[in-house]
């Protein structure tokens, strides 16, 4: 617990106005966008505006042992941003700002608190583009994407964020101002210590500064829509597409389930008769777009697709994207709650694997609603339940264990975008061995002794309590 | 010192035929490709087929306090193979099969040993491309290219080999023998340890199996040649190509010196009187490549080339990059001593910093010769010098000071592709602050406390001993 002392110390850090400690203004601090955990409210929220005072706030925290939790939005979906040991929430809210956008170098210096959203809109204006876009580009910020290695639609053509960042600004775990990476598209000076932190969660530093890679925005663009009679025709017509030499900016995959509930809840023209969709873009120049659409619609077609329609406007391509992106809410209201899981696995295990999960969901009763970024194996799999019946709250959770199993077993990984934070703790061991785990608890101690950065998230408690034990024979 | 013993264990775990350890047998390995470094024969050279051995090997290592050094082919460019402090070599010239090609997954599964060419050949044949193409690629081996996290001219488009990589085999430092990493494209599951073990120059572990991304090969490529009478225009050109929305597959910068190198020993047919060329190499569908070749053209016409000429046939094409590749034993035939230096830095400051290389040359009164991939800001810059001069070393060693101070000047990185090894390790202070170095020696102590894996390396034996002093407060 803080006491008075040190909370006056936090204060006088961040200032008056930047830190909140009553019971009411921190409640809200004890969640995030994940479905059906419980608050656990913070003893203070800070809203830095500087580096030096992040800095100042995790040396304190080294002196004083309490929990450094960094925040960005709030729409994480693994409670990694709640503060399950206690101590301060740092929100990057206040480090909203723009630092430099370097368009002669394809560069943008950003604080964390930056919306990703906005920073595309921005660099949109001088002809660049920032090509990762999770769901919540609206509302997330870049900080958040950069602890949660942030995925999206558009991955699969331009990689996650990790392949973004070209240098970083960071409070290490013991107070250390650093920079690392360089200003430039490459770079092999020592460790790589970027990559390192970029999906660490929050758990190895406290980002307040990147310098991100800009690309050429691309003349045009080309979305598709393709309906399909069967799972497996849609599920092997992704792999069918990469052969014929294309390489979409995005392969989206919806199911039966998830077409019904767009059109109960958001009407958007989608075939509720259809068992599957597939929505590709291609982006490039414009004789690129228009020879790559041609190559999708006739791998489609040969592929079993019964239509494949182009979208003949901005508009109608937009209605397809947003149809796409009012799936998440459309599904949380069908069920009130959604165990909502993010496997990835390799391409040509994607008919069996869908296949396989219906199967699963079958056996333990569940119903089950299938969507994703297939162009990268990514599934999204949300498992609804009644939160009132505990009998079925466990065989959903059954059923998600279930799920990792399968993935595990094709050579897949149990989170593709949403990370581990606390939800998948439990999960790590089906997917690592002992011994990687173990590697990655010696390098969270040796930069974190104390365990002040988000306790509890990515690595067991546990795990990291035996590996102190152990400890490294210095 | 490896006693009578220790060999005989070692001998046991590899076999008969899989050791060396007569002093002519093993003074071959004391060396790798830098120039002027002298030899330092290991004590034994092993041969390991399986990555069980490599275990074993680890192990015995640990149990014995001897140091494993991993060795490819003996390329490297900055002593990261030489065996320093005594110890083992471990070639994985006998682990060089290609175990599974996945053409459904785009994926290929690789032991260390095999070449990069031979690679990149076999995987043609399925009509699909591994892009990274460092120069010595007809020799180099996978395994080496991912110890020094190698580029190439492509690396601009492709990304480095750390973009290529899904998962590896490794055998840690403490002998756990691990997988890390997934058969897909992304994975968010705990710390990236297949990044920071990417470029860790055989400091954190042996790979023994790697999981590489594969793409479909490009339908169509076009060569260009750019020839310029004043060096700024050609380095100012290079951000305008990307500015006008071509990403090309290479942008190649040669200077007058290397041009009139080329043409004294191989020639080539470039015009001896430029100032400098370009060579830029477009990939993608044919109407891509069409569309972008025209593009490049009128851009380099725009920013003052002399004359554009596109190659008009593959032979043409590769007579171009037959060239480009001759310039590095070229340039070695013109001074007995070639000080290679590979630093790479923001795009828009090429044509100050072109200049600003020979005018510190020029102060040093030494030969400089540079050429690079600039597109993505690597030049190679080589000073040249006559060993026999005890004085004429010393200010070449004092002109690649001077050029390393430079390019952290404009948020440069002292090097692109080469690695730290043993020739860099004096200057990554001028890179790196204490803090960022202390936190690179506090992993390597994490994973390797008794400093086995390629002592000397990466990061000075001075800062490790330091740092393991003030050890972590487990």
């Amino acid at each position: 617990m803080l006491d008075k002392a040190s909370l006056k110390k936090i204060r006088r850090i961040m200032g008056k106005e930047a830190m909140l400690n009553t019971p009411a203004d921190v409640a809200l601090y004890g969640y995030d966008a994940t479905p059906a955990l419980d608050g656990v409210a913070p003893e203070a929220v800070v809203f830095p505006q500087r580096a030096e005072q992040v800095q100042s706030l995790v040396q304190l925290a080294n002196q004083e042992n309490f929990a450094v939790v960094p925040r960005g939005a709030g729409t994480g979906l693994t409670g990694g941003a709640r503060p399950i040991h206690g101590g301060v929430v740092l929100s990057t809210q206040a480090m909203n700002q723009i630092l430099r956008l370097d368009t002669d170098n394809f560069q943008v210096v950003v604080q964390p608190g930056v919306v990703t959203g906005d920073l595309q809109t921005r660099v949109a204006r001088e002809g660049l583009f920032y090509p990762t876009d999770p769901q919540s580009l609206a509302v997330c910020t870049i900080g958040g994407n950069l602890a949660e290695n942030a995925g999206g639609p558009r991955a699969v053509k331009y990689g996650v964020t990790r392949q973004q960042v070209l240098a970083l600004q960071v409070v290490l775990p013991q107070g250390q101002l650093v920079r690392m990476g360089a200003r430039t598209l490459k770079t092999v000076s020592g460790y790589d210590l970027v990559s390192l932190l970029v999906g660490s969660e929050g758990t190895l530093g406290v980002i307040t500064e990147a310098t991100l890679r800009l690309l050429p925005a691309p003349a045009c663009r080309s979305t598709l829509l393709m309906v399909f009679d069967r799972v497996d025709q849609a599920a092997a017509a992704v792999a069918k597409t990469f052969r014929a030499g294309v390489w979409p900016s995005a392969i989206e995959f919806m199911d039966r389930h998830c077409i019904r509930c767009i059109e109960e809840h958001e009407p958007a023209g989608l075939p509720i008769d259809a068992a599957a969709v597939l929505i590709v873009e291609v982006d490039g120049s414009r004789p690129e777009v228009t020879s790559a659409a041609e190559r999708v619609q006739q791998v489609m077609s040969e592929m079993g697709a019964r239509s494949v329609q182009v979208a003949q406007s901005e508009a109608e391509a937009e209605q397809l994207w947003r149809a796409r992106r009012s799936l998440s809410p459309a599904v949380a209201k069908i069920a009130p709650l959604k165990i909502n899981e993010d496997i990835v696995v390799p391409l040509s295990t994607l008919p069996g694997v869908i296949d396989a999960i219906h199967a699963l969901a079958a056996r333990q009763k569940i119903k089950c609603v299938c969507f994703g970024h297939v162009g990268d194996g990514n599934l999204h799999v949300n498992f609804l339940a009644d939160p009132s019946s505990q009998e079925e709250v466990a065989r959903a959770e059954h059923a998600a264990r279930e799920l990792f199993a399968l993935t595990v077993s094709v050579g897949g990984s149990i989170t593709g975008e949403h990370g581990v934070g606390t939800t998948k703790l439990a999960y790590l061991g089906m997917e690592h061995a002992p011994e990687a785990l173990a590697a990655m608890a010696a390098i969270k101690l040796a930069l974190d002794p104390r365990g002040i950065m988000n306790p509890g998230k990515v690595l067991p408690d546990e795990l990291l309590a035996k590996e102190r034990g152990s400890g490294p024979a210095h």
